[in-house]
């Protein structure tokens, strides 16, 4: 279990003065004789003594940690690998964090609630919360400092704008480029501002193009089977679809394999694109084209904008990320 | 910046009793007068005021959080997407450290030298370090337990065993199988375990089969672009090669590159496999034959491990994780 830890007590009996006077000569406090500081330094450096983090950190307020939640269920953020959107965001986060002297603490996607009130943060970055979120509500309750990456709808949160309507026009616009001309849109239930946006851009893009709008929603906690029982009804409805647009790359993975129970083949019958350009994406069966949405830089602009909140520095309270790129592959790429 | 924390002193002047007692109804020591520990109870609900986490962690000496930490350079645990070895690791220790009731903080690949001292761990799980990985000693020399996945050559550390001779039989057993004559193994500089039982089962396969041994090393720093530069030479010089086993994915991008840069192809000229069936070898082109070395729960036994350690429970320290299991793909599939 590794060697036991000097205390201060250690330290102040081997210099033959107070626990006090060990304290103030390693911190700086006070007025300590030059010679007694150089004792008490010598007699620290023997014995291996360090002041211990937690009971600085109490003293600063700080735990100089920050956390990163899900907000996703584990069907659509776990997945065999869990090598998902929220990964990607943590690997870049927790180096962000790391380099600014920040330690990053993941709360990944729980089929339980996580036990957010056991964690000792300074703030916490929260992925695309639904609307009704219980996740930033129960942070706020206990004083704790909140960005979102992609905004909460009906908050006022600072957070990492994902450019959440180019995203939707680069995916619509692109399938119509492709040939199609009757787009569907496979939303996930509930009021991510990524679903809110997206249905917008959708509903403006039909109106624009005479298409008559088709939208249905699967359930996120079901995963691939929801999005493929969707698009399994969505087709036998209106055969004459010949492109999906997946709000969420687990539904597209479903969408996929429902073209395919139907004998359709992609992209020449039926096109799929999603928006998250993840591993499901580069390695499904087609490739699904898809979208750089360009997270490790979202996620290295929230660690900074919730640091800066910290520190409480005026900083604007939204950060647009840059240009999402879109990513075509097999499943819309034709001939 | 949220609400300013109630205090002890806000729940004690509001309920008109001290601090201490206020300590005392609510943590249940000494005795307090039943209605006045329900006068606290209330002021104390009324208030919000929830008991410091740090504070009480102090008392306890334990932080519950334990720390991730990687050993690799950012060359070839990093790439553009960072989403490798590591970061499936700490997907699946995140979680079973969270049900656990512990927080996981990661510390991934970084250029410079993690700030270790800085973290507030109870422990710490550290992949595949290197025989002379300077991480281990740091942290021990605080006494922080220590976990590894995959044994730390030269220390006597508990680990999870990833079943490295097995791996590299299943490789190196394969690639004779898909009709390799003449495999070549491309290390990487170091002495991980990884890398001295790999070489050891080579050795052996190669006097077996009477095959003349053939080994490059590469600087893991260099990533890519020195398994590319090995594997070049290698080609030069012994253009009667037939197959190269990977020790890293990096590399096996690398001779992927090199092979097709001699006008050769992949399977029918030479063989390409590699150990982690990660995003790389996943999205090669062509894929990659690669093995699944079950690391989700690897990663599980490692928090489990590192836990029963730091609660004191005897327990074996050395866990065994399940047989691997060889993916066949492209760059070994004949025909």
């Amino acid at each position: 279990m590794g060697p036991i830890r000097p205390t201060i007590a250690d330290v102040a009996r081997a210099a033959g003065v107070s626990r006090t006077t060990v304290s103030h000569a390693l911190n700086g406090i006070g007025k300590v004789d030059p010679r007694t500081r150089e004792r008490v330094v010598q007699a620290a450096a023997e014995l291996g003594y360090r002041p211990s983090l937690r009971a600085q950190r109490l003293r600063s307020g700080q735990s100089r940690t920050i956390g990163l939640v899900s907000s996703m269920p584990v069907a659509v953020a776990g997945g065999p690998s869990k090598l998902g959107f929220f990964m990607e965001v943590a690997a870049a986060a927790a180096e962000t964090a790391m380099l600014s002297g920040f330690a990053l603490v993941v709360v990944p996607p729980l089929d339980t609630d996580p036990p957010l009130d056991a964690l000792d943060i300074d703030g916490a970055i929260v992925i695309e919360p639904d609307q009704d979120d219980p996740t930033t509500k129960r942070l706020q309750s206990r004083g704790v400092p909140i960005v979102t990456i992609g905004p909460q709808q009906g908050m006022d949160l600072p957070h990492v704008d994902l450019r959440a309507p180019r995203v939707g026009r680069l995916l619509l616009e692109h399938l119509r480029e492709q040939g199609a001309r009757r787009i569907a849109l496979l939303m996930g239930s509930g009021h991510r501002s990524w679903y809110v946006d997206l249905a917008e851009v959708y509903a403006r893009f039909a109106r624009e193009h005479d298409m008559p709008p088709l939208v249905v929603e699967a359930d996120e906690s079901g995963g691939e089977e929801t999005g493929r029982e969707a698009c399994a009804e969505l087709l036998e409805k209106h055969p004459d679809v010949d492109a999906i647009c997946a709000a969420v790359d687990a539904f597209a993975l479903g969408a996929v394999r429902a073209v395919a129970e139907r004998g359709l083949r992609i992209p020449d019958d039926v096109r799929v694109a999603t928006r998250y350009d993840g591993v499901r994406a580069r390695t499904s069966t087609p490739t699904l084209t898809a979208v750089d949405l360009n997270l490790a830089q979202a996620a290295a602009s929230a660690v900074e904008l919730l640091l800066a909140n910290l520190k409480g520095t005026e900083v604007p309270q939204v950060i647009s990320n840059p240009d999402p790129r879109l990513v075509v592959r097999e499943s819309t790429r034709r001939g």
